[in-house]
């Protein structure tokens, strides 16, 4: 069985394949037929934390930061196999006696407790083949820092909200970073291969959007040396009208979305929702995820909306980057509507049913 | 506002407009900036019916039956505008005192009633452009006849189930045929105009695909002349093993399928689920959508496991027809890989988060 799995991904060895890669996508690696999860598979979603977070962070790591060091052409991606779940979610936890190796600072006072900082860890391995097997050529650590910290001064009392400095997240986030880098330094196998560490500002509760990173570091010893500072930003469309607009960029973009908003809410008699998120980074547009809600009536209206949704999208959302489009209503994805980065062509889907 | 929205679509005069349109599919008609919906629209929703079905059937007029006669390319689809819904509720009504155009029978006997044939019937026009405006050339009518009916002999009683044999269906479907054709044709508009009728038998109510047209009419004048037989034939994958094959066809694309599937569900620790719905013609494959549903741990798992379904797919299912895989965990659609009729490129897109 093993065997006969493997050779449905790319056969590298006996030991294992790789899942196919789309162009700019990594290959992945298949061990004895079956995906090589990672060693802390589960705790990311353990985690009390806004659901945006972890799809952003996960993105992020693998798309901003891994790409810039490992490129998808000579690279294979292998989810961490260094950090396991006991050791991350220890890691994740307050310092105590019992907890030696938390990162985040003990509760302190009750009343007015020390936030937790330190919200989620990743590792990814980035490795190549050399002779019949793979080896390992680098990895790369994400870590999220809380920009808030939700509590209860007592069990059953109300919640508050300390909001955490960006001044705070930074130097948390640093210190953090060089604690994790000398444990990994400890593993024998992590002493040599290059280490990438990117630091993630996690989104409050009630965002409708990701945090961003904001830093990342290349390390090839067991200190770290500087770090490059990162300016992302993720704005949810359309502005609340009180919102101040980031930057003249923004601003463009979000006057493109509206016009392509207007186009298609009063396309039906019943009003569409159109929403989106977008990614700017040093105030540039890098893509949009728009989400398109309503109600329909017939597959005939689905098939018209989605033709129509394509042209609107060709005259008002902006070029060069990528975009997708989800079509839904209350019985969940209708169509799909969407231009790859560096495509100028836009693919839709409609999903039909027998 | 009409000016400014209808500038999205094609533009065609300064009455009407149209949707854009993928390659085989048509262009539709928007008027004063907005979708022309249909008259009856809602009534289908209104249905107690398996949702299948009214995908199904909406599918299946427009792309088994419409585009035998009237092209994608020289005709324009317009939402049925000659039946409102007060007349098609009515139709689909039991034929009364007070409701003289019910084109089911009276109840009969409380204890054994007759059944309800005709569930529902939806009409599409087809345009052409002719001056500044539009002219309607043809008109297309589905009606769809249960193939079970269920009744309770006293109100909160048991349900009870009729099946409904092949060659009933096929009369009840023809007669019903005959009365709507002779009630356009008394329509000024419907006088001269060519309508084609197609008759659906309707799946039962447990039924996890839809069911399928097994005739079609064209009509010039206002009697039907002969009806065209069609061998439609939807199956739900894998089968049940006590489910005997149809025939050496859907052997062939139930074994391609087994194979497909055994080669992912074991992708994760977790198994994964994976269904299709397949269509046959004249004991052909022509098309399938398949649903793979598994837990995601994160972004990256995601991700590495579309491509490895894009390779399986390649590899294992069957070439030459549409094929569509909806990749969905709990919390929805995650990605989709899909190829197009007559291409043989697969296309896939991982639905991403800022």
């Amino acid at each position: 069985m093993g065997l006969a799995l493997a050779a449905c991904g790319n056969k590298k060895s006996n030991d294992y394949s790789t899942t196919g890669s789309a162009t700019g996508t990594y290959q992945a690696v298949i061990k004895d037929g079956h995906y090589r999860t990672s060693k802390a598979r589960g705790v990311a979603v353990q985690q009390n934390d806004n659901t945006y977070n972890q799809k952003s962070f996960e993105n992020g790591l693998i798309n901003i930061i891994a790409k810039k060091f490992f490129s998808t052409k000579s690279y294979i991606f292998q989810e961490g196999q260094y950090l396991d779940s006991g050791t991350v979610t220890n890691w994740l936890g307050r310092k105590t006696a019992k907890n030696p190796t938390g990162l985040n600072p003990a509760e302190g006072k009750k009343s007015d407790p020390n936030p937790l900082y330190v919200q989620q860890i990743e590792e990814q391995d980035y490795m190549q083949q050399s002779g019949g097997s793979l080896k390992l050529k680098g990895v790369v650590i994400g870590i999220g820092i809380n920009s808030e910290y939700q509590y209860q001064k007592k069990t059953d009392g109300p919640y508050y909200t300390k909001n955490i400095s960006n001044a705070e997240v930074q130097s948390e986030g640093k210190a953090a970073a060089a604690k994790v880098l000398k444990r990994l330094r400890a593993k024998p196998e992590l002493k040599n291969v290059p280490i990438v560490i990117a630091l993630y500002k996690q989104a409050g509760q009630d965002s409708l959007v990701g945090g961003t990173f904001f830093a990342y570091t290349k390390a090839s010893g067991n200190k770290i040396g500087s770090w490059t500072d990162l300016d992302y930003k993720n704005v949810v469309l359309p502005k609340a009208s009180s919102a101040a607009s980031a930057n003249s960029n923004s601003t463009g973009t979000s006057g493109a979305f509206s016009n392509f908003k207007s186009q298609i809410q009063n396309f039906f008699p019943n009003i569409s929702g159109v929403t989106a998120q977008a990614q700017y980074k040093d105030g540039t547009l890098q893509g949009m995820h728009v989400t398109v809600t309503t109600q329909f009536y017939s597959q005939t209206e689905i098939n018209s909306f989605t033709g129509y949704i394509v042209q609107a999208a060709k005259k008002y959302l902006p070029n060069g980057v990528s975009i997708d489009i989800k079509i839904q209503s209350d019985s969940g994805i209708q169509a799909v509507v969407y231009r790859d980065s560096g495509s100028s062509k836009w693919n839709s889907h409609v999903f039909g049913s027998y």
